[in-house]
């Protein structure tokens, strides 16, 4: 009953030395009561004066505390009759759950889609042989930071207030410019949307393209972080065995002919490192035209070719406009300026624009404009050309060094291009094993098993070398054979 | 047959002037030509020597082409017997449906669920009465350029490779001491998430914990990009009026009784600026606790109160952790910069990190880095407090002046914190066409009836004046009743 404790003021702790002004522990006490049920629904509140003394503080703080809890509703005031707790408070007690529950809460089953995320030791060391990891100490940092200063300091309204879906208009032009030159892309800065990556373009893709329980191709092996987000998209996956040329279509049409899309890595495979074959790329157009599907092009590092002219794009040669086809700017700059993009045949812009709204709006602004600066004034294929002659330098002093420590006890894949290479194990070896030995040792070994759908997957790792030192490289190997240890 | 053509060069456009080089265009040309069907799998190819004299060009370029072209499988070269299109290329003509195919293409139906993305003017004005716009010319921008300048040139790798998908530690730490004084949220940095705004967390939580045709509680009226998330997400979305006290649980109740969450705006409803009152905050916590269900409480611009203290957070008075809580820093800095973050229920952190992880890896790193550094020197306080004396004095302007142009025509609500007020119309008004014809003018009214799901929605704007310096408020608002032209 309300009224037997009227007058009774609730125990309300009040500490002097804390920083917390006194107002705000009284209400902070106030409130807590209320929620524990420690203080009941229509209860009467002792005056701010007799409270005050109770406390032994000016009575200001509690007038403060009280006004506040008026305006939120947990007290009420009675005109003539005083302060109460509000009557219309819910009377159970809150706290008797204050602990984790016990039984289980629920979350999706969609979300129980995705595979756990696992904090790996290789994903996070920085130095040999860690993958997507560019030579930081050879960018332009300089160039750089002047560009983002300028646009730091005083940026235009229209840069900081555009909310388009696409990204900036500048920056697409100078994308568009850049791909139709280095990679035959065919497209229009109207088709090309910004993303945060290649991960976020594909993650996109897949929300506009496929259903749950539509097959999809993807290469055997592949990137985990497709499977991934097809997985999580409640796709059927199906993996395609990768040869000499690429993706063999013909085993796709027999494992899945009617399959929705086809994500692919033609200019280098992740992570074999061959490159698709013309012969498959017409294959693959084909069979996207006759099963009315799509080719999704990851080109994630076409920029760096050692051996040959930059091979053009799939997209470029596909007169049917079925290729979305993927572009990331983590390679050639770095993985955490998050920026990538799309390029969208026209058909399927206003689904792509309408996902994306919902997903994040649009794409933060200070690198798009930077980037658009820093490509413009010529410092992007400059980077690129002095990148390619170090990764070179570099790719050759680690294959050098790998035919010297293990001889033909490695096999070497996709060495040609782009800022990795992987080599093999005989049967027997276990890559992640290997790997978490030396991780504790921080050499960084991506293992290859976990990019097989297959149970029986072949090991090996994925060896970055762009961030290591041509001088570094003998001795990262030689500490690799020391873990490895072939007999 | 092949042989029939052997020997007769087929037409290669060369054009001297272009800025391509010779070698690409004699590639391009014979790569189409195949391409279109124009030179058949297994066709004999002249000799290099028989080309460059046809073209009346040097040899050089043709063997660099012919060299690419084999080297992609274009050609093939049989011993002692010349160079040939590849036997294995497909024979079929791709280039039939050249054309953008008449037949449409399939996109996902679970992409179909998004609204279609619509430009409207309003979005994207800069000035009165624009909505999310804080007052940029106030904002510390030499301070703000400086730290970037410096994490801009020399970052360190930690920073420029940390991939983890909760964000920074550092900056995790800086929001959850902001958090637990400003927002009496009760949070560990290990429960922060950055993400790149309110939409992104609304993305991923959704992601997390709804499925399709799971029945989920939204205000009504409501954000219309919150709506356009849960639509795209396949839920049953169940609208749940908004009444003096916030959001009418009982009517929730009644409506969707075991609904999987609910989403509300605690703080400051939008549009309509109510502050849901502690009965209703109580009575929300123990529906969600006897439903199993979950509360997304969005706390997009409870930085500015004009009136009272802060309201404190939902989160805080929960002790059930069943509160997903989601901030932002759009409103405080500006939308573009794309930072917010989440605090996550423990028991939920695995699903979030795995859905997250898969969507698009890691935040970006300068921004988390700057923000950091902002918000430990002071920065951010300061700024808030700044702003929340400049936009009290911007708010009471605008009230001042609507009271003159439009005495009781237009009703005032929510004017009491935020960076908007919103006024509805009386009967028979169209906020639509009315926005439409004001933007014409450069006088930007964002209409209040897309944020109702309701066939009968109330007509009104919601009219941002963070960023309207006081003294040309009275203008605008002229401006604005010329426009709506009450009678």
């Amino acid at each position: 009953m309300p009224d037997i404790s009227a007058g009774i003021a609730p125990v309300i702790p009040v500490d002097r030395s804390s920083p917390l002004p006194l107002h705000r522990q009284v209400y902070i006490g106030f409130r807590d009561a209320i929620v524990r049920g420690d203080l009941a629904a229509g209860q009467r509140i002792p005056s701010s004066r007799a409270l005050a003394s109770e406390l032994e503080i000016s009575r200001f703080p509690v007038l403060d505390a009280y006004s506040q809890l008026l305006a939120e509703g947990y007290f009420e005031s009675r005109v003539g009759a005083g302060t109460y707790v509000a009557a219309s408070l819910p009377a159970r007690d809150l706290s008797r759950s204050r602990h984790a529950p016990a039984e289980s809460r629920p979350t999706s089953r969609r979300s129980q889609l995705f595979p756990r995320y696992q904090q790996v030791p290789w994903r996070h060391g920085w130095g040999a042989f860690g993958v997507h990891q560019p030579a930081l100490d050879q960018f332009p940092f300089e160039i750089w930071a002047r560009l983002v200063t300028r646009h730091s300091r005083m940026p235009r309204a229209s840069a900081v207030h555009f909310i388009n879906p696409m990204g900036l208009d500048a920056f697409r032009d100078a994308i568009c410019s850049y791909l139709r030159t280095a990679r035959s892309v065919r497209c229009d800065p109207d088709q090309i949307m910004v993303v945060s990556g290649s991960q976020q373009a594909l993650d996109i893709t897949a929300r506009v393209l496929v259903d749950p329980e539509d097959s999809v191709w993807v290469e055997e092996p592949c990137y985990p972080q497709l499977r991934a987000i097809l997985l999580g998209s409640g796709c059927r996956v199906t993996p395609v065995p990768i040869d000499r040329e690429g993706i063999d279509v013909a085993a796709g049409i027999r494992l899945s002919p009617h399959a929705r899309a086809a994500f692919v890595t033609p200019s280098h495979h992740y992570a074999l490192g061959v490159t698709m074959s013309a012969s498959r790329r017409l294959q693959l157009l084909e069979w996207a035209r006759n099963a009315n599907g799509w080719i999704i092009e990851d080109d994630y590092d076409s920029e760096y070719r050692f051996e040959s002219m930059p091979m053009p794009s799939l997209q470029g040669l596909d007169p049917t406009n079925r290729v979305i086809y993927i572009g990331t700017f983590s390679k050639v700059l770095r993985p955490s300026l998050r920026l990538g993009y799309i390029v969208i045949p026209a058909d399927l812009l206003e689904r792509f624009k309408a996902v994306r709204f919902s997903m994040d709006i649009f794409p933060p602004y200070l690198f798009q404009e930077v980037l658009t600066d820093f490509m413009r004034a010529g410092h992007f294929a400059r980077h690129i050309r002095r990148m390619r002659a170090l990764y070179k330098a570099r790719r050759t002093a680690l294959t050098e060094s790998l035919r010297k420590e293990f001889g033909t006890f490695l096999e070497i894949h996709g060495a040609e291009a782009g800022m990795h290479l992987t080599v093999t194990l005989p049967e027997g070896y276990n890559d992640i094993a290997i790997a978490t030995r030396a991780a504790q040792e921080k050499l960084w070994l991506w293992p290859l098993s976990p990019c097989y759908a297959s149970a029986n997957p072949r090991h090996g790792f994925i060896l970055g070398y762009a961030n290591v030192p041509e001088d570094m490289i003998p001795a990262a190997v030689r500490h690799m054979r020391q873990i490895v240890a072939p007999e």
